[in-house]
């Protein structure tokens, strides 16, 4: 990722860059990034709860972004950002992106059983309806949910961002591990990368019973382990791997992912768990609820990424462009 | 209203009732009255706050309705209630119904000033993008709501409702009081209705500053005063209106209004305020928050409301006739 | 309204304004305040009545705008402007802002009874769908139309050009007026701006029969009143205003209004009415049928209020700032 | 067209019929035919000219037929259809079916130049945005403006309703004739109907002028000529026809169309010309204007070939079918 | 057609012209006159059929243009500029015209009978919702597919190209023939353009049988003969035509069509047919099947035309003055 | 799955089922289990290769299936569809369901780099926009594919079809392999439903160059294989992990995928290729060119999952429910 790429700088009365109440601090970052004030304007609250979006300056025929993860309470950010949209629409702005660096609901993508919604769709769909031209995003759980969309969505890869934390590790005798087997083409392309082996954990049904068993698949021990994913939520599954693999005998455990969701019992689970490190972005921002791991816990910033994407979209730039670089070195 | 009207039984294999968080007892009053079990099916929350719904019954081909007061919390149970929309509707649902007593964010209906978004007609436009073929709801705030959709929108009035409370009181020398210019026509409504003459409330800027000054237009003194009014919120207004009213000498005051929002600091205000008593429908659920004033507050029903329209809507009746018989009383 | 905005002049090659037959006289003022020519183009009639619109210049790439009110004969009118918009699509245009002084059937924005139209968001959604980009009026009948539209509404404001009037007949002991209960806040927002109380005048059954009576609420006697409407149609309720402020003792009558519609019998009753001047805008053409009461007309011009709202319109600037310093004055 | 369809009589419950106000009588008689009444609704006028629609009587779920021919005023006839519709679908109706016997602006069907409209798409578009279900129309000026309507649309071909007419003239020793070189192919379609010759005649440009001569190629003296045609307008090219006709030893004419426009100066040009009859259907109502012809006009009913439509809609039974036999005849 | 239109070179940075797989040719002489280079990009077959298209340059923002005539095999060649379309509007294209040089199934733009489909329209309709800002088409074989489009058209007319080939024959004594009754109108213009009459040749059924005869309609011995037509595809009517005229005593025949599609067995038919010279252009390309008739067959270009189409519509020029000059000349 | 379901006949003159030319046999096959005759109607090719679909019996309001495997050629089988879609929809249909066994162009479900269209959500666009009211399908490749329509999916599940044939071979000691990481849960599946263990093949870039080598994740020596898929389109990946198997030692390899695209090389892979059996379904037809395989290869039905979704689908019950017993087998 070229930082000459700044060289020129942007004409702040041409762009607009806005947030909602979910990650403002990423916004001001990426605002910082592209040397923009940012945007005044702001969500209020009444006393029943109903927020009210109001800009305060002017937006008309301008090129306008708001950044809003659509993280914890998902719902409330959704609805935030909706009213974003129309409000900037109705203002007359040129083009409105929507930067939701955490996309929620990414989960809920297919109908796995009868009578369930697919809200990772239909959020797509009051997105568009709402009146957003673009979206951004980083790492969606699916890649396919970029083709719910029909507005044109810059899908952002946060992979250069953990490779180069992984890469400081300096760690040889390296397995990737994927914790769950729908991710293992995840774990193949950072072994791919960096060098390295790939295994998997397979989880099974007992025989007899609804009980399962976890097993290892690929040689691991006495390896340094780097667990993979694109987010973490309860943190489970990886907290298994970890019991696991140490009981398979293996040397240190790193765990990256793009997304830190860290919902209950996350920091429970993680507390105790026989890991080294863990690495997620600043896609959804951290409380203080991370204390239990604040030792160990690397928070990695996707501001100059998504700063990079917004300044190229703005001038109708090649984004796939920025990555062309990480893929080759 | 007719009770006869259900003479002939709903047959439940046809119609499905299904109902979101918000208000699940009045979904459950309005099946009693239906005589139509309410439909399995329920919102599952994750632990990180989203939340997804699955419904345990088959809906394919039939004419489902789902309940959703988008009260406090408004914008989870806006998402909630799109969730079940595209959960219903990709189910197969023949037809969905958005039943929604209480309609939120529709006091957002115009832009004042620039650069606002109008959430009311967000919300319309979102609602059918989901999948929603109608909409049944109470009092909107402005009768222009209805005209936000295309889908067809059956409004009903909660005006018999109230009216059939006030006729208890058998009140002599009434005047019915708007607490705000904008709602005048409601309480010349009501005057036709029962007799009674009608004043309002004006609110004024002081010269030379921002502060305001109420005074009253109309004669009040020794009179029985009904003050009606579409909602009420943080009860500012109506508490300064009992004030001032109080101030001129009448002598009971009465307030009626078909949503109980009772946002902070309502209950504070309405405590100490001098009123008989106030009067609100379930549209929104009360709970222990009213005990302040529990002694004063009487909570009316509108499950019958509903059930007849649902089985008008279900059964291709008339659903204005509703109101005919109520208008000629 | 600041007319140094004008200084920079407008690029002809760029903008294009356009009339249809309602209204050329304040499209040609428009223009001529814009300093751009209007545009060649014309609606032709065929023998049937069917017409034809016929854009004599390019406009590819331009951004267009055509005048019309929809007044009298509103459905010719509505037709006429749909095929405009048609039309310049067609060509090319690169935006279409129907620009709509007097939006005909506004008052049709609900449903008060079962089974009739909401007009006047059918003639949103056909202006939508015939492919207007934006719309402009002014002094729309409720504020929700614009809520009809998901295209960007200007919402023009005539208060300003009205007061402006208003403060050159220099009256004291000021009482404003709505005749209808349904507009109070009107009244009320005159007064807060000028100085002066409010009345209203309210419109009651008679017990046991259909007859109407009116009366005042508010002290009126000695002063002078000035009623404000958003539009004077047949004059029924301001003229029964007139006759029962002045049976109450008033000093004069002035009333102002945005609109002109003046349908029949309007000059009949307004020629025997007892006030003292009448004031419209020009957003509806005066004919000769306006003679009865040409000596107490005043019509005073929208076109400068028009043609700034064209001009920041095509030149990104804020409209609403248009209004900032009214308020403050 | 086999009258033994109406055996089975419909369900007046199910089926509702309403009219506009282009054409009531033609509508009244398709009742008839269908044994049915007239649904109840009318359009009122305001006295500034809007329109509004009210429906008095319950639509929910019915399936509902709005008849109007958008005849002169096409503009305020289209309107009042869109309104209709509008009226209709809000009102819950299960289907709207727009019955338009006469499709005006039907000859804007292309842009023959730089910057027109295509009104008879605008108006297909319109049609279906005021929530219009299906379309039933009659001799549509170019069969491609049924391809201009996304929504099913059954094209009526009066044809047999003339053959019919002219089989009864028991004429020997016939040719066929189009007025206009673009409407060949209906001459010769009626020609291998009935039997007989067709001609054409030319319109040409003479040399250095602007000024044009008509001649006919192919063989007429001494014939029964039978001139067809969609529609009659200002019957210029048609009695030009005539006269040339005449000129060139024809024997007797008689002219037949679908729709008597008859648009200014169609009865002058009529009046004075030598054809021996002419006849039209009644999609468009024949006021006294028709008075310098009327010896020598036949006015055909299309109401059994309407109501025929009209039931087989209703039954979901072939409407093609209503032409194979006469095809075959 | 003036060529000092180019006078000003294009920006290559700002337009992109592409080509589908149908006619490179076309597109790449296109580019030549447009003095651009062809885009690069292309579509990849996968073996089981399946194609990709891949764009090997930045479009963000550009104003593209990808060319594709839909000939045979044309179901392929419709999908492959659907992707085309959806890659280059997924790809941020500012604008996405589809330049369809031969439009296939535009012979399908109505329904004759029951139960069959109206392809042009769903073709225009499948554009339009792949993402297709504007189409540009050449000769479509009914005028009215232009309406089945609510995106802009511009329509191009051959029949200069053509004029100026007929032209250079300077025949004497001309006659001009459309084939089919439907296309008289065609025969008529270029009869108007150039001088000389028409003639038409009828179609009959013979009585009692399906069999037909046909015979012509005016005079033609000795005459030179100009069969025009907007397209030939199994030459099957044209050929019946040059029989009959030379039957008829013509002396030579010529026939000009703008889109040669030559579908078996047309070769054989024409490789015998009495006629002098054939003239078609090349929106079709032309492979080795042509070899039965190369020695007569004209191959005019339309690649000026199309370029200069592409440069107004790129510059925001008017594309219908493109046509004046031929029609004065 | 009961085959009791189909106890109550259907009534075939309320569905109908037709069949475009991609695989009509398996259209038959679901009309023999229904008991309902093959809907008569048909697509017709010109002689330029444009098709025409033409209905021979009456679809109004009858509730429609139309039947097409958009395998080779996937672009034409998609434009046939489109029409057929087309052609029911504009004859008035009820509802249009498109079976489209297996569905073409489903990996195309993203954008893995830049200037790429998602060809599988222009697909689900277009089939919305041609007027189609549902899909059913088999086995997409991604499950996110079902979240590319707003319409409703049923999406079944060919894995009962393929297990009841596993379970006829009676293996033991089993280990399931996906050949690529990407469809590991799929393996893991099979494996928790038959029981077994699963392995792994990994494909690994080798240092310094771009050729790939593959290695065995898991223990495979001695055991019985099965290679599950979704489809084999040129069994490059199969065979190659068939190799890698043997070379690995494996017992016996069976292979089981539902869709048989078998695009070239794929016959000639497979003809050398080590497994004993391969298991396909006749979603896709296999015509001869499976010659080289015939005695290995072993084709399933899915006429009856097909049939038994049609016929609930019909009868508005549950398709979900088709799977419930399965997953308990």
């Amino acid at each position: 990722m070229e930082s000459t790429l700044m060289a020129a700088p942007l004409d702040s009365s041409k762009i607009k860059v806005f947030t909602g109440r979910s990650n403002p601090e990423l916004a001001q970052k990426v605002c910082d990034h592209l040397k923009v004030p940012l945007g005044r304007g702001r969500t209020e609250l009444f006393p029943d709860g109903e927020c009210i979006v109001k800009v305060d300056e002017d937006v008309r025929g301008r090129d306008c972004y708001i950044f809003q993860s659509t993280c914890h309470p998902t719902n409330a950010h959704l609805m935030e950002l909706f009213i974003w949209i129309d409000c900037l629409r109705r203002a007359s702005a040129k083009r409105v992106t929507a930067v939701i660096p955490y996309f929620g609901y990414a989960r809920q993508d297919r109908k796995d059983e009868g009578r369930v919604p697919i809200t990772a769709k239909l959020v797509a769909n009051l997105l568009e309806r709402a009146g957003a031209d673009r979206v951004v995003s980083v790492d969606l759980h699916a890649a396919q949910v970029q083709g719910f969309f029909d507005i044109p969505v810059d899908h952002l890869n946060a992979g250069p961002v953990l490779t180069k934390w992984f890469k400081t590790l300096k760690l040889g005798n390296k397995v990737f591990v994927s914790p769950d087997v729908g991710n293992v083409k995840r774990a193949q392309a950072y072994a791919n990368m960096m060098g390295g082996e790939i295994c998997i954990i397979d989880k099974r049904r007992k025989n007899g019973s609804t009980t399962e068993a976890r097993h290892i698949i690929g040689d691991v021990e006495g390896k340094n382990v780097l667990i993979v994913d694109d987010m973490i939520t309860t943190a489970g599954t990886v907290v298994e791997a970890c019991k696991i693999l140490k009981a398979n005998g293996v040397k240190d455990i790193y765990i990256a992912a793009t997304h830190g969701v860290f919902a209950p019992p996350a920091m429970e689970r993680l507390a105790d768990a026989p890991f080294a490190k863990i690495a997620v972005t600043d896609t959804i921002p951290m409380s203080n609820r991370i204390d239990p791991i604040k030792d160990r816990l690397i928070v990695l910033s996707v501001a100059e990424l998504l700063g990079e994407a917004v300044a190229r979209i703005h001038r109708d730039e090649s984004v796939s462009a920025l990555f062309k670089e990480d893929q080759s070195a």
